[in-house]
């Protein structure tokens, strides 16, 4: 079965982090979700990444905010796939969480998606899940096709909406 | 045997995109390397993401610039997952191709790497198939441990250079 | 008659469409109030765009924010003029939509107003009509009058309630 | 015959105007080409754009640079379609001269082009052109199939670049 | 006696601009506040510019929003000093208004102060007038003592709290 | 007789400085050309200021990069018209400077001008001298004039070399 | 006995502060607060920075918005170190603030922290104190191993929230 | 005798981080020179920022670009006083590395410097080790001196070129 992991830096997070929390769940996929902070418990960080793969995790979703290092410091200790999730701050909407999680230097990745991007650092991680299990492709498929399904619906609501206008 | 492919708006984008064909082609994965532009060739586009997984693709990077829509253009059509690679450009030194790759709205995320990382677009491609392919994985265990050599051994070098002032 | 079209990313663009619908109405345009999202329902983005100039559309609106595909993805495939109207977000007020819509490659041009201009991209596509349809061009110097009659009069009233101070 | 202008800040802004010119003369449009400045010559701003419906001009591309006012003060005096084409400054890649054009207050838009988009200006004012002339619109169509072709035979020429490295 | 203009774009811009004309009431200055679009209004704006001198200004205060050309349009009729007071936007707090006023071509400056600056777009005027009215040069000698006088207030008023405390 | 001084933060922002120097020249006002740094020099720069006046300078010109203090630090110790005049860095093209400059706290305006905008400092000067000496203000209708005339001909010139392309 | 001080610019600074006047005092540190601008209050300013070294004082905070030159010019009086520290503002979420703090040109640093990062600026005053004052270093690794238990709490607090969802 | 340690994140780094070398060594101060990534060697990394205190240094500096995690992962091992050096890259002038720097969440401050402040991370350190060692404090003092002697001279030799033109 699939395992993911979802590590903010800060509990305060958590809003930002639970669409992902829950798009993973609603596809069945064991995940932990845990607070550990780069930088006021870096052993804890250090531990969590270097036992990742041992654990059988096989994708890591980090999220912070401000001068975010939680995404380049688990990565930095294992070479399981880490997603980096930006909280938006006062700091021109999160650019500083943005470019402390995405600039980083050659050798170490980190997957980043939008600033508070909670659902789309969940879809990735099924994204990524799904190279190896063919069941968690599949319900992506669906998933897409919903999203079709409700622009539509959308769209055919505004017509009747327009008309009377 | 696991399969990429790197996609690029432009010819122009090859020097970009060139540390990931070689990082990729290191590690033995099958690479198709493309031009197709999302403005340009948008049947190509979608042909090329419609067709993705059916044609044995796993992963799939993205490189473009400035209003850099390929990326989010290719991961429309697949469930694949897509990496973005924002090529620099005047504007702030590619702050347009980043916002334009990875402030995705929910339901399509881009896994974006920073500006002009190609390294890192291929190194995440290969930890996505590291997931599936234990090989991969422990090649790049080898490469991890490869980097910490070469700063160790830049700090010995430092070292002996210090001395000599 | 001159016949244009209005195309959201989202149903909650709606509010900042809305002027432009507005304007165009006023002006007797026939419009299309379409939701479309260039990401979760590509097929109907390339359906549509492919058979805007046959359908009798000659100008189209295209609002979106964040990561801004729509008018690029809807320019690709017509040769009709499109108009990019950027939503605000709290990126930067909306720089990351502005950037994704003006900052277009070479080839493929997309006609900017500014960050939830509604109204400024109803009219910019009533001047785009006008170079056809004279009697659009009529209106808009009467509107354009009108607006100059706004100003001078919120100058009178300045100055009266000046007195009173 | 279709009747277009070009105008122009600065004298020195021509090499970034120059694709416009040579694209609409490539489409046998008629084309004035003018050095006017907003501050400089507001006078002659102001004769220009009272005067250019009736001299029969048709659309109008504006260049400039940091605060960059020629479109808006264009703009202003006329009811023609006026394009607004961002000349590249020092101050973040021409952001000043970007907003300064594109975030214009209700009432008077300016169809702004990428930083230094000089084609796209010239397509944006054929696409509108294209509107009243068949002939223009038909010929953008090859322009755009062109297009296609280039990228494809990119395309095909990497192909055959890749297989010899 | 020393004669001031105050021009706003909108009359909405009224609150930002209201401690200017405070601070010039405060002082004696005669002054005329207007409201003129440089957008809506371009021959109210051009026919104010050229009077300016003749009809005794001295120093004109020009506050505008977004793409804010007014203080440009304004400077580029007169060789009176204009004063560019900045309307803070939601485009990166006023950045795109700031931007707009003060990155003038070489040959016609405006003297801009800080994003919704009225006080010291006022302030600035005296200085200005203080060149030639001594009058107006004491006055302000004054304001600054009062300036220091609260401050100092401040800090001894700080004390007593923080001993409270 | 008109008195200014153009006061610089380091002798290597000379070049910045030197059009501002050359047009106070030609427009025959006396000039001081100092180099202070706010920090370096700090008596110095409060010496300076605190005697301006009373030295019979009427305007005062500061140029400085990145954190640059010195039109504040000038500019509070006197009631003189202080103008900024921000230096291009390396951050964002010189943003570092303007904002440091421009966004002073109510009470001490300074009247900047745009970045690197050495003949605008210069001429801003002119026009707060030409308050109070009608001879000054002649001299800048000339300039203006000038200016015109110089776009004129460019326009001219321009009109002539496209005839032979 | 240890011997701090805090300085901000204006009274409405005082909540930004409070976190370092609190940690301070928490750790027993001597703390002088006071309110001194560098624009209004100049020689204030100069006369604390010139004496402040022989006043005892050992470490000083200045906190300021906007163009903040607080801790520059303290920091040109003395060879003390000054911390930095930028209030927020509407610019871009006190970007403005935060480089007029750290852009300071060679030879004068100001040790800046995070925009209203009050505790932050008051624990790098406690930890340039606890170079010389042994008990505040070892109060300091107190102060850190109860931060990392308060996430490691909060860590458990969650992982017992997560399961009664 | 005072000891610092300089930590550079790539050997690359060396000449943005040369003039603090040169600074604490013309001061005396023993200093251990050393490359070590946060993301390539963060076991390195870990082990320096844990035994620092133990191994006698007293003040850290962390040299990083673009994201610039070095400085708060040195911080979060340590209760020495840490200053960061960012290290200027194209994005935006090394906006990433100051943001990933400076942006640090409370209870980890790390002491930023400007952008390439080289010198200015040796002097802070200087000041911060002057507050132990007196002799270090005079000698700063002597170092402002002469840095106020250059200014002085650079004024004079200005002067006399000036006269000369």
């Amino acid at each position: 079965m699939a395992k993911a992991a979802i590590v903010m830096g800060s509990k305060s997070d958590f809003p930002v982090v639970k669409p992902a929390v829950e798009v993973l769940k609603k596809f069945g996929v064991e995940t932990e979700v845990r607070v550990i902070s780069a930088h006021r418990t870096p052993e804890e960080a250090h531990e969590f990444s270097a036992t990742a793969r041992e654990r059988g995790l096989e994708v890591i979703i980090c999220a912070a905010g401000k001068a975010a290092h939680l995404g380049g410091v688990i990565a930095a200790g294992t070479t399981l796939p880490v997603i980096g999730l930006p909280v938006k701050t006062d700091m021109m909407g999160g650019l500083d969480s943005l470019l402390s999680i995405v600039q980083m230097p050659s050798g170490i990745p980190v997957a980043t998606v939008g600033v508070n991007g909670g659902e789309n650092a969940g879809l990735l991680a099924l994204q990524i899940l799904g190279v190896k299990y063919p069941e968690i492709a599949e319900k992506l498929s669906v998933y897409k096709a919903d999203m079709r399904k409700k622009i539509n619906s959308d769209d055919a609501l505004l017509q009747s909406e327009l008309e009377q206008l």
